[in-house]
């Protein structure tokens, strides 16, 4: 195909009710205008999803995974029929397609499938016909045909896989937002929208907190260089490219701050430091489930060492309770738990070749008399926990300080 | 397979709410526990489908037969699932399946699709596991996967089709009446549920407005002898048999009286009585796609003669004018119209046998002073045409003179 392929996706909110599906249906029309082959990926209706895991939830409080994909496929398939008429009413030629009929063929992990291999042969047997191509988001479907979806930010998924099948020129992702700012706007009103962010920072904000399209997306993206293209489904501006390499920006230092709020940190102390203990200690939290997010262990003195780690708030209480036990088997001090603290992030690229960055950061955050519990940097990121109540300070400061509001 | 094995078909009334479904669950379920094999067709639940149209049309006033189809399918597979939960929160083991999972294959009339074969083999497979199958009724699949629906009434057909393809010992038709009456009990508080009656008398019923199942899951249930039980979903009472032959029965002339008011009565005053002339004015109407029920042809005087037929009251206002065009272009005379109508018919495959059963009829009505303006005779059934006013008089005493209320 000679002509320009580009993927859309339009999320739940972008199709919560009937002028919102036609206003996507206009937009998608106004680019098949361009005479660009264009596959359409939509999410559910609104909270669409939500509701049908709530009816679930009144039917069986521990649903089989099978009949809650075969329940929640049902919200994307309602909305790529209606998007498929709104523009039919436009007088444009659409059709659609469920992730089981476009041949998403997944493992057999209900509720949080992957991808296996994508048969894309109806896809472009209706594009060379012309039409508009609207597939179902968060779906797929295994050997055995049974249905399965892809876990929350399914779509995202659906789009980018698809768009790396389909070796689509771009894939763009309808949001709310304008695009990715250099840190939340709520917070610092003199935030950016970022024009261009590399896979490794777009991956590092996600992890860091930042909301927006999922890491598993990005990591396919980045994984098979799809061009990611982050914008509002509301205005027609450019949002955020988010692509394998950003050209002429290497004086950028730092992209974008990021807070978490959602963690919580326990400390183990007087861990016994001898080999093991410390995977022991993790072994432990990962058969229960338990995701850790950042892990810092000091050097010990008297043969004994502390040992902090974050987790995510949902299920702290449980998570601490496991700690405790594994603990107590090991013959550790004092457990510690504090969620009233927050994770504020520096990420760029550009940090990698410029020395200083760290010390600069812990710089800012002392001339704002904020202290630091927790350091954790990575090769483009570097985060410090620090009390709850100077997050918003903290982030101002830095994004002031690293030049983001220029 | 050695065991019984029933199809169940449960309608959207019978799962319209969360209570509802848990029902049906525990009704499954205790045939369950009779050793049985269950096979259970499922509508969408409650007034779903009315609501997806109705959304359909909102962005479309015209949809593409094939996004309705797309569209529509969504409202049975949300049945199947919880109704699969609800089963397993008994400790039951159950699994759902779409039309298309379940191999219903049809031809491509989307909206009215019709089932051109039935791969079981998913079917048979879950049922050596002992598992409860759930099919989402309405919906079968092309052999070019595009979704199909069946058409109003279509979960009932995928009940027969499905029982007739597993050899099913019985195919129980769930509805919130208990079963058949010998007329409709709001009319006649002396009306009786009747025990059984053959696949032709339930046809003519059928067709004479009598509502609970369409003639087309009949006519497949009569192709293949498939045994029909119609019952309550709300008791557990006995309901009606739908059968081939109705033994030990033969004395029974009339088993219903039927009454249908949703018709209009037009005729044709002086059409020229020459040949053709009738099949021009009927091949006319279908054209136009309206369906003629009764007609009516009297012998001619003069060269010429009066057409009187009935047509469904919805759209005879455009059959009206049609017909008038028509006839102008014959050089007929005038057209009347009458939407004071009713049609009372006696319905039974005892009336072959027993002469003098349309004598009866006709007297009963004149003993009430009712006058008949067309008369229509079948094999098994006798219709009249009286005023709309007459109605429920007629019924009554038709039900009384033959012996249906004993």
């Amino acid at each position: 195909m000679s002509r320009k392929l580009i993927v859309q996706k339009f999320g739940g909110s972008s199709v919560a009710n009937v002028e919102r599906i036609q206003r996507v249906a206009e937009r998608v029309v106004s680019y098949k205008k361009k005479k660009r082959d264009l596959v359409v990926v939509v999410s559910a209706l609104g909270d669409t999803t939500d509701e049908l895991i709530e009816l679930a939830n009144k039917i069986n409080s521990e649903p089989s995974e099978r009949e809650m994909d075969m329940l929640l496929s049902t919200g994307e398939q309602i909305s790529v029929a209606l998007l498929a008429m709104a523009i039919h009413k436009l007088g444009f030629e659409a059709i659609s397609f469920t992730g089981s009929q476009v041949g998403i063929i997944t493992d057999t992990s209900h509720t949080r499938a992957r991808i296996i291999k994508i048969n894309a042969d109806k896809i472009k047997e209706a594009l060379k016909q012309d039409k508009i191509v609207i597939v179902a988001g968060f779906q797929g479907v295994t050997l055995n045909q049974d249905i399965t979806t892809l876990g929350r930010g399914g779509s995202d998924l659906t789009a980018v896989a698809l768009a790396k099948e389909l070796k689509a020129d771009e894939c763009e992702i309808y949001t709310d937002v304008k695009g990715i700012y250099t840190t939340d706007p709520r917070i610092e009103p003199k935030a950016k929208k970022i024009k261009a962010l590399t896979y490794d920072e777009r991956l590092e904000m996600a992890s860091l907190g930042a909301q927006v399209m999922q890491a598993r997306s990005i990591e396919v993206a980045k994984k098979f260089g799809v061009p990611i293209h982050v914008r509002s489904s509301f205005t027609r501006e450019t949002g955020t490219m988010i692509i394998k390499e950003v050209k002429n920006m290497e004086e950028v230092v730092v992209s974008a701050v990021t807070l978490n709020k959602g963690e919580s940190k326990i400390t183990i102390c007087n861990v016994p430091d001898r080999p093991g203990v410390a995977a022991k200690i993790f072994n432990g939290l990962a058969i229960k489930g338990v995701s850790v997010d950042m892990i810092v262990q000091n050097v010990s003195h008297l043969r004994q060492t502390d040992i902090s780690f974050t987790v995510s708030k949902v299920g702290a209480a449980k998570t601490f309770k496991t700690t405790k036990k594994i603990a107590k088997s090991l013959g550790t001090g004092e457990i510690l738990e504090d969620d009233n603290i927050a994770r504020v992030s520096i990420v760029g690229v550009g940090m990698k070749s410029h020395p200083g960055v760290a010390a600069k950061m812990f710089e800012v955050l002392a001339d704002n008399k904020i202290n630091i519990e927790m350091i954790s940097t990575s090769d483009i990121s570097i985060s410090c926990i620090i009390q709850k109540k100077f997050a918003e300070i903290a982030v101002k400061a830095l994004h002031e300080k690293f030049g983001l509001a220029k």
